[in-house]
């Protein structure tokens, strides 16, 4: 072998910190696994080299019980490991031992050297909201469906949206570049409509396309979007890759807020032993992947999140990530105006409220369900 | 509104298999919903249209018992649904649905009139075959690691490895961009290293890189891998995204085999009645995302898959996919020499066998160690 290179890293460390289930001996014996799967993955007793052993395998700072048959361990690990990239850092947190059972990350701690590295949300919460010129309430939001309709039919649907009050029209996620409902002709279409009704309105509304699709494709999309009047874009990470979805984030000549949306990502939180918290994925992963709102089910609602899962999310979408805005929780999924007062309290001003189908239950006019939309979560917000 | 447009779709449709936990109620109700949230996601009684009902919203071709408490279900989705995109297609398949609990995607079948869209994997079990031209066992893969080490080590390391004859040298996963072993450093060494054992034994070997990385970096460092001397490339989906593999699977200036890694990807599997089946994800989802063969940790090894998934995978790698080649089902994951033999009897001369750490657990001679893990092989599939 040629003569070692001896590590010299800078010190700074990630935390992470992880559910185990099982008793003592067996939370020790995953949280030691951790360290070595995560990094080095390579017989401990094979590694010759002290300084490998010192700086590169994580180390538990921490490994305390935390309820009934489980533990709760902080394993600490280089930042240096986790490269300049968000693909790596997930890796380093999760990559292997997400096929462990078991084990599940809670939520994690960057160094700002590491941080640096990520632009994270271009908007934020204030951002979005400076965007919007809506100060006092949440910021509302639905989605143009159903899949089927042609594009020039999605066009008037979100001219009424707009008209009624509407701040943020996200296309539906299953929106894609359909035959029946091609791409560009939708997002001229609706992006159109946004401004006939500025137009009558006076008022600021954005609309999102969905931009979801081929990893060759989508920065293009994105740009072609935000030509045509698009106003932000919404954005499966799950399907896409989460780094694509950073990609379009960073990228300047789009330079719009996106939404992300949970599709294809449900059995990473379904299981409360397993997979990753709410608030790491939602939250704390979508900050780094540059979303500035995260839509997931809120409670109650079609989906099984609990409140207490909702809740974690808001934290994640809002805890101390240094450098990295807060961005919004979107709670949606099957809600219903009858709801809207209860989603005001639960989430407070800073969240995006998003009413989909229910919209379209209240008698048939739409934009004036809108307008009900919008005083009912006025009339919460009201001095 | 304006004049709605006519629906006119082909009736080509993909068939999905679902498992749903539940009596029977349970199962006609989830699958009916599963019918409506891919793909309209709107309140079924508010659809006008009767085309959009009968030609977008998903159809129970057949709902049957299987097992105690839970029923199989086979659902038709209108080809055109999907677009002609990898993402879409998945959304379809399990978009909305991956957040419901008692779900399982189990296996799923494309019309010719789909698949055209995908080229799936550019070399496939033949291909890969006939590149290192090994044709009477199975082939043999190895990891370069730990992380920590430099790029003239690795490289060292990759040239045993060579001399030894292991066909297929991969980066760890972990391997990244990292500052101790910066990308284009080590491909250079480790391409280096293949093309001067090959001088001295004139065996074919290939060194696959791992180029998960940044979404808008991955193309280049795949190209400048096989300008350096890379014989493949090693990707994570789960952390760089399906599609985005896709995208350097069907780069013509890279055109070199893919080996997936499962890495972040765990959570999908985890639950027999939740996520996706392990065939599904790693074998068809795969051969879509454009890999040649797929590692998985094999039974028995430091993870917990079953011989039952592991069979899985390779029904998923190798079932009838239209156009789409099989690849090679590659078990992994603290494989040891001794295993070897019950490996080639379990997968076949139509796998490769990857085994890392153990692999310097047998003396200090590495090159010897290699020459032994292809005695052992070629002794299960001699004449």
């Amino acid at each position: 072998m040629p003569t070692p290179t001896p590590l010299a890293l800078s010190g700074d460390h990630m935390t992470a910190t992880y559910r185990l289930t099982g008793d003592r001996a067996q939370a020790e014996a995953a949280a030691r696994d951790i360290c070595i799967e995560q990094t080095v993955e390579f017989p401990e007793d094979l590694i010759g080299r002290d300084d490998i052993r010192e700086q590169i395998v994580g180390r538990i700072a921490r490994l305390e019980p935390a309820g009934e048959g489980c533990f709760e361990a902080v394993i600490e690990f280089a930042a240096e490991t986790a490269g300049r990239e968000l693909t790596q850092l997930l890796n380093v947190l999760f990559g292997n031992i997400s096929l462990k059972p078991g084990i599940r990350l809670e939520r994690f701690d960057l160094p700002q050297s590491l941080l640096a590295h990520f632009r994270g949300p271009r908007f934020g919460q204030a951002g979005l909201r400076s965007l919007l010129d809506v100060h006092d309430r949440p910021l509302l939001c639905t989605a143009i469906k159903p899949m089927g309709l042609s594009a020039a039919e999605l066009g008037e649907l979100t001219y009424k949206l707009a008209l009624g009050g509407i701040d943020l029209i996200k296309d539906d996620h299953g929106l894609a570049d359909q035959s029946f409902c091609p791409f560009d002709e939708r997002v001229r279409a609706c992006g159109d409509a946004v401004e006939r009704a500025h137009e009558q309105t006076g008022r600021r509304c954005l609309y999102l396309p969905n931009v979801t699709g081929p990893a060759d494709q989508i920065v293009e999309r994105g740009r072609r979007a935000r030509a045509a009047g698009a106003g932000g874009l919404l954005c499966s990470p799950g399907l896409a890759g989460l780094d694509t979805m950073r990609q379009i984030a960073a990228d300047d000549q789009i330079a719009l807020p996106i939404l992300s949306h949970p599709a294809f990502q449900g059995p990473f939180t379904l299981r409360p032993d397993e997979g990753l918290s709410h608030g790491a994925l939602y939250g704390q992963i979508n900050r780094l992947a540059g979303a500035d709102g995260a839509i997931f089910p809120n409670y109650g609602g079609r989906f099984s999140f609990t409140e207490e899962q909702c809740r974690d999310i808001v934290r994640g979408a809002t805890c101390d990530m240094g450098s990295l805005a807060p961005i919004y929780p979107v709670p949606a999924g099957g809600m219903s105006l009858a709801r809207v007062p209860e989603l005001c309290r639960f989430y407070g001003r800073e969240s995006i409220l998003l009413v989909g189908g229910d919209l379209h239950r209240h008698g048939p006019d739409l934009v004036e369900n809108c307008r009900k939309f919008v005083q009912l979560v006025q009339q919460e917000f009201a001095a």
